[in-house]
């Protein structure tokens, strides 16, 4: 199904403003709650936290995070699960989340139903209420879902990007690389691995890889230090390997600098036996888990070159 | 100034996103707390609260929010200002807010830091810190900027848009219609107000007028009950008067139907006084306050005839 009707019954300019909300609010069902808690007033209400709030904001633009090969569900869950991917990286669980959508006037309202319901079946899976929003007319061919997710810290710490520690090591969940396939929209936050990780005090800083280790990794990394990562530690997914079949370049520099991951890079003290580490991770989970480097003064030879290598950067 | 270029090296393209968020940060100044507590980390952190937390999230977007004749400093200003008024309707104070921005790579860099000192003044102003953002690349000729916005309730209660009985009194602040002159981006959200009426048990119901009266009076109305409103009783602006010479329709009809007041409409009990609790406000605040009608079980003869008016429906 097409983003965008020529058919004028068919778009969300046929529907109007009042009866769009209507129907938003029934494709969410039992995701949002009666006003105030929910949509229908000036602004939602929250109740009171004992623990830290987690605030977190990223969109789905169409023709940037998605395109017309990604189906509208897959769409409306990759909108929240950005988002829970940084909740997770934090630590922490989600809560609530308020949606602000730019649509153009030629909208297919099916298209559109089937976004908010794929975006209604990854609330209900991770717990997720929509709270609120905001939905307003934008230029013609232009549909973007900025989404902004509410979360709370799951013990008493919440894990920041702060922290690493010279010969500290340097960890990642998953295999990487060649998110676009499909891992870019299939991916699944890594909530409960985020929570267990804030909890173990040997773990010093953590983020989740969205625009690639190469860019993402410089965010764990003291000043004065650098990461040495051996490339053949990386775990590099099959899709990876499949990219590099074209590329002609190596599987693993896809999986330092491809982005969309997803998947949650960390650092725990160097006091700590690796081995042992993934032990005790083995006992929890099913998703891998690696030692890929360690922080040092300089970058050791075979190690990766960071100056040759780069992550996604946005306005490039 | 206009907000796209033709010249590369005045563009966010020529800046890219590190650069871009270096200099955002530097616009913002002491707007921006440091990460975890603001910008820098995958979410911002926010300290517990012992009060109910509100919510709200609304965009400006280039072309339906503000043109070239709204100056970039309003235009951010406006931005949290909407917010702002939002949060005024329910009686709470503003705490924080996360932005997502999606712009075309030839938006100007020069007109995006008055945008963005605009939006700090402000923030200053009400003591509102900017903790968390994104910026995405929007295909050509796109500027929009959603704000989502933090509260929290100034008083044990939150004053919603549910609680208006038969014979209640109507109010509303300011004057009204004609908002597209300049009181769309040059309005002040009434936060004082709302706080002060939210500890006022004998009101019963509030909101904020976006879309005109004519609209958003039927939020407030409870079901069988109709809002009678003489055309008399309307404080009409100046901006309504001189619209109404070229529209040829009566003022009051632009003081119904223009929407963007951003002025306070609330409900009162009908066993108050009206004259005495405009005696009481005139003692606390210099905004105008006006009754303009009640609620009634029809609309009665020289009242408003709302079948008749139609405020602003988007997508329409």
């Amino acid at each position: 199904m097409k983003i965008f009707t020529a058919t004028h019954r068919q778009s969300v300019a046929a529907y109007g403003e009042l009866r769009l909300i209507t129907e938003v609010r029934r494709w969410l069902g039992d995701v949002s709650p009666r006003a105030p808690f929910g949509i229908g007033d000036d602004c939602a209400v929250l109740p009171p936290t004992k623990r830290a709030q987690l605030v977190t904001t990223d969109p789905v633009i169409h023709g940037q995070h998605f395109d017309d090969a990604v189906p509208a569900r897959a769409a409306g869950a990759k909108l929240l699960k950005r988002n829970l991917s940084d909740i997770a990286a934090m630590g922490g669980r989600p809560v609530a989340a308020v949606l602000s959508l730019a649509l153009a006037p030629a909208t297919n309202v099916a298209w559109l139903r089937e976004f908010y319901l794929g975006l209604a079946a990854c609330a209900r899976r991770y717990e997720v209420k929509i709270v609120g929003g905001d939905i307003t007319q934008a230029p013609a061919g232009f549909f973007g879902a900025f989404l902004t997710l509410h979360g709370e810290a799951t013990s008493q710490r919440v894990i920041t990007r702060n922290g690493a520690r010279l010969h500290d090591h340097l960890f990642v969940t998953g295999r990487l690389g060649g998110s676009r396939r499909n891992h870019h929209y299939s991916f699944q936050p890594r909530l409960a691995e985020g929570a267990w990780l804030a909890r173990q005090s040997e773990v010093a800083a953590m983020m989740d890889v969205s625009d690639g280790i190469a860019k993402d990794v410089q965010a764990l990394t003291p000043t004065g230090l650098t990461a040495s990562i051996l490339p053949s530690a990386l775990p590099v997914s099959i899709a990876a390997k499949t990219a590099a079949c074209t590329s002609h370049r190596p599987a693993w520099v896809h999986s330092l600098t491809d982005g969309e991951d997803y998947e949650l890079l960390f650092v725990v003290r160097a006091r700590t036996d690796a081995a042992k580490f993934i032990a005790r991770w083995k006992k929890q989970f099913s998703t891998p888990l690696h030692r890929i480097g360690h922080f040092s003064r300089k970058i050791e030879s075979g190690h990766v070159d960071w100056k040759t290598l780069h992550g996604y950067e946005h306005l490039r």
